[in-house]
Order: structure tokens, then C-alpha cells, then sequence
């Protein structure tokens, strides 16, 4: 349990590690089930999708079992039809005040029982030692799909809607909000014990922007599931300069990506607030087995100069051509040091 | 000479302003010559290249032209077969030391003709008053391309090459520079009055991996443009966690993208040591018209409150959907303001 008691501020035996994207294409084991079953039917087929969250647990022993699925997932019980093509691609995007209406409640049980099913199928085969953290997109990262219809480099096209549209833009993020409330609500019902919250695309937003359309809608889920009493995890991709203005969300942990020091994170946080997760560049696994230690080492020192705690974690979701082995030197590494 | 002054830190009698991407699409007149020549044929034939250049000089008054090119056309002239497919494409990109080898000096005569002579119809073209920038890509930026073939997200295969092979990666980077002052230096003797060096996707790194890699490749090719006695513009684009790295390099004038205050930059730089150039979130331009002037108003006021300088420009090029007249808007009330 050390990764739920690290993610409450709590003494931890050793310190716990996950990897974001755990489950996927790097493992030759998940390539030989991508072989079989595309992936918008994988994360709808819960027998698979717990198998493939199973395999990183297996060969590497982390402490956390990430649900594998999509942050686009929820949307198809929303009202919207999101189809992949690489990526998620929405063939008929948000584009106008009339289209945010489309935007409907989720109800969980007819919309995404087989996300709830893989829940409870994890809850079955994992020991108790290794909880589930169940997952949702943040709102103006599910945003950016649906306006752009799919990934750019910088979603102009959702940018450009929340100026020209600013009430509705709220409304969509109201929207979102209320449904990835309800979406990790039921997760936890499920057996899910702790949440985390992806927002892979905030950093695109300036602090002004963040303050008056993102903030209040992540504020609104976290507040939301505040009585649930199941650790909250927010992550704000990119968002080093947004830090000062995440300070305070209801969330416990927040992640921090590649670019900028823990003890850095912390202090714009305010100091202790929050235990933190990350961050080591996802990059530095292709480095030699030395200088990725020497890596390691680094964001383990910084992480043990927190005053609240440390997940270790990648500074982004782990690269497909990674070796595996290379993880497994790193889990091994978090592992045996000092805590 | 506003623009000139401005960079040097000297007095202006009105706000410079100029605008990335300036000669674009969102311009009909551009859109009406693209619609009889390809990317890469108009970057090579001067007499359009001047053309699109002084475009916008013409229609919004900037008091910068900044010349019509790719940072990649310079490549052609250093080895690299280089393609344009909506970004520029790689067909045989670097992946080994030994690819390294494949980049070649550069002789500016023989391989970018076509550059200097639209900077000399350039130079005879325009009122003394507004000068041409010339330009390059930074060498981490240039090897994006180089290695990863085409724009990504994040071009993992670049930070993974930066890991795996550090030392070809360098020499990679040294090659890239030399060249580039090589370039840069042949512009200014042309006539550019400005050399500016974009640093698009610089952001990607932390300060570590910037200190170790990129920043002396950017200060090699700045130091040696220094004798030119030519303002020199660097732009380490969403570098807001790299300025105390960057601070010190031997630049006149740094751009600022927008996802950080102007002041906060100075700050960030050492307050007063460059005239920095900047900011506003190009989105804003799809905004109603009172929520823009408040914007550029407030960078306005964040550029007044600079100690040496402030060029008023987008954080980022304008988008190709954005209305003329929106753009038109803000020259005026740049000009207009008070300095």
C-alpha cells in the first residue's frame, strides 16, 4: 500500500513507483494482443484490458495497476462518436454554441459498463497491495479533441473557440466536468482507490486562460469526489508555468512533467501541499545503463527533499521503442533505495 | 528604425512591431500566389519570396520585413534532401553517428543563391525604415527535423538519439551551427539588419539536457555573428523553464512566447539585459474586438514595464485562419499607444 499511503502524505516502507502508459506497446507481450484485436475494441473487451493492465505488473512489480483505456472512452456514452486513427478522431467536431449541446450525461452503466467490468476484474486478480488507479481526461485536454477533431501540435481550433465562444466553451467544460465527475465516481464504486485526472493538453493555456476556463471545471471534479476518500491525482502536462495557479485544487498528489525539478514544483505549489509524482524524461531510458542511473539517482534525491512525499514516475507516458529492460532497471533502482 | 533602436535598447519614437509568420496564409494575396506555386518553389524563386515578404509590409505598416523562408531551406546546401509534405520531410533521416557525417558545410553562394538575391530585392525594395530580418532554425530545432524526418509532438526519436549516441548528437549540433552562422552571417552581409535564430521546439528539453546540448550550439553561432554589429533575436519557443539557462547568451533581443508574463521573462533573464519581443496568444486574434485590445493593451503595459526594450509581437506564428483585419487592429493600437 505504500503508493496510497505516499499519495496521503503517509510513512511509506519503500517508495513506490508506476510508469505512465505502463501498459502498452513497448511490452512484447501487449504487441502480441494488439496483433490479434484493434485498440478501440481492446479497451472495450474488459477480459483484455485487464490482461494487458495485469502484464506490467507482472514483469515489473510496480506499485500502482493503471487501468488501460482511453480518455476519449467516456465520450461514446456522451453523446459524441470517437473513432481512432492513430489517435483519437472525432468526425464530426465541436465547432459552435449549438454543437456543445451534443455534449449529453453520462450514465455509466449503459455508457461504459465494460470500463467498469475490467475495474472489477482487476479488483479480483490483483493483490491487495496494488491498488487500481482509475483515470479520466481533464476537461479542456477532452476539449482540444473534440474541437480539432483530433491531435495537432498546438490545437488552434480549440484556442481560437475559447475566444470567439466563451460561454460556450464553459458550457462544454461544465459538461465535461459533471461527466468525468460521474465517470471516476463510478470507478471508484468499482473497486478503483485512487483517481487520476490527464490533462496532456493544458500547457497550452496561459495562466489568465488556465484561471478562467480550466481551473473551475478541474476544481469541480476533484471537489466532487472529495467524500469518495480515494487519494486524487491531477497532472497538468506542460504546465510548469501554471503551477502558482493549480496551488490549492483538491487534489493530493499532482504530477509534474520532465521539465522542471520536484523541489521546484513544490515550492511554486506551495510547500508540502501535495505529494508529488514524476518525473523522470522518458527519454533518458534509451540513454547508457550509468547515465540513466545517474538520472534515476537524481530525481530520487529530489523526490526524498520533499516535505510530503513521492511517487516516482516518468515526466510523460513511457515511448513504444522502449526496451523494457531498461524499466525494469529503473522499478528495480526506485525500489531498493533508501527512503 | 524603431525596430533597430528597440532591439538595441535606444530610445523609439513608437512601439515596433512586426509579427511571425507574417507572409502567410491568412493573407488572400499570399493564398493568391501559393495558388500557382508550391512551398518550396516560392522559397526558391526571390522574386515571389520578395513578393510575399513585402505583402504584409503593405497591408498593416510592421516596421520589420522578415524574409519569406523555411528554416530548413539551407539544409538543401549542407546535404540534406529535404521535402515539403504540409511540414518539412526527411526521406533519409539521421540515425546513427555515421549519419551525422552527411551534414555538410555550407557555401551560401553555391547553396541558398536564391535566399541572398530575394534579400537583395528585398533591400531595394523597402523604405529604409524597415529593415529585413534575416534567419535560421537553431540547431536542436533543425536536428528535430533531422533525426525524428517530420514535425511530431514531442520527436522522441531526436531526445532518444540526444541519449544514445551524445557524442553524435554534438557534433550533429556543431555541424548545424557552424552552418547556420555561416547562413546567418551571409544574410547580414546581403543586407539583413536583424538576424534572428528560432528555437521552435527547444521547449522539449530540460535545463540539463539545454545546458549540455543546445546552449552552446545557440551562443557558438551568436558569438560569432557578434563582429556584424547586427541585432541578433533569439526565440527558445515555450523555453519559459530554460530562461535562467539562456540568460547570458549573446543575443540583443529574446523572444518571448506566450505562456509566460513579459516581466516575469526580464526577470527570469536578469532584469534588463535584453529587450525582449513578444507576447500575445495569437488565439486572441479570433477574439471580439474589446477582448482584444484589452490584450494587447496588457502586453502593452507589461513591455512598458521592461527596463530595456519591448518589440511587440505574437508568442507564436499567427494561424492561417485568422481574420487580416483582427491582425490590422493590433498594429494600429500598437502604434497608437504611448511609449
Amino acid at each position: 500500500m505504500n503508493f496510497l499511503a505516499a499519495a496521503r502524505g503517509e510513512t511509506v516502507e519503500r517508495r513506490p513507483v508506476w510508469i505512465m502508459r505502463q501498459a502498452g506497446r513497448y511490452l512484447p507481450e501487449y504487441r502480441a494482443i494488439r496483433e490479434k484485436v484493434e485498440f478501440l475494441e481492446l479497451t472495450r473487451t474488459p477480459e483484455l484490458a485487464a490482461e494487458v493492465t495485469l502484464q506490467p505488473i507482472r514483469r515489473f512489480g510496480m506499485d500502482a495497476a493503471i487501468l488501460f483505456s482511453d480518455i476519449m472512452t467516456p465520450l461514446e456514452g456522451m453523446g459524441i462518436d470517437v473513432a481512432f486513427r492513430g489517435g483519437p478522431w472525432i468526425e464530426d467536431p465541436i465547432r459552435s454554441a449549438g454543437d456543445v449541446e451534443r455534449i449529453t450525461p453520462l450514465d455509466p452503466d449503459a455508457g461504459v459498463p465494460f470500463v467498469l467490468e475490467t475495474i472489477d476484474r482487476l479488483v479480483e486478480a490483483l493483490p491487495h497491495e496494488v491498488p487500481v488507479i482509475g483515470f479520466a481526461g481533464a476537461p479542456f485536454t477532452l476539449l482540444c479533441y473534440l474541437v480539432d477533431g483530433h491531435g495537432t501540435k498546438s490545437f488552434v481550433r480549440t484556442r481560437a473557440f475559447l475566444r470567439e465562444e466563451p460561454a460556450a466553451a464553459r458550457e462544454a467544460l461544465n459538461r465535461l466536468a459533471e461527466g468525468m465527475a460521474t465517470y471516476l465516481a463510478a470507478q471508484a464504486r468499482h473497486g478503483a482507490r485512487a483517481l487520476m485526472l490527464f490533462d496532456s493538453w493544458v500547457g497550452l493555456l496561459d495562466r489568465p486562460t488556465f484561471r478562467e476556463f480550466e481551473r473551475p471545471a478541474v476544481e469541480h471534479i476533484l471537489s466532487s469526489l472529495r467524500e469518495l476518500d480515494v487519494p486524487l491525482l491531477y497532472f497538468p502536462n506542460q504546465g510548469g508555468h501554471l503551477l502558482q495557479e493549480v496551488a490549492g485544487v483538491s487534489a493530493d498528489v499532482i504530477g509534474v512533467d520532465w521539465r522542471i525539478p520536484l523541489t521546484e514544483a513544490d515550492r511554486l505549489l506551495g510547500s508540502g501541499r501535495y505529494t508529488l509524482q514524476g518525473n523522470l524524461d522518458p527519454s533518458l531510458l534509451f540513454a547508457p545503463g550509468e547515465t540513466l542511473d545517474a538520472a534515476v539517482d537524481r530525481v530520487i534525491a529530489e523526490g526524498s527533499a520533499l516535505p510530503r512525499g513521492h511517487i516516482f514516475n516518468l515526466g510523460h507516458g513511457i515511448d513504444r521503442s522502449t526496451d523494457p529492460d531498461a524499466l525494469a532497471r529503473v522499478v528495480d533502482r526506485v525500489h531498493a533505495a533508501k527512503v
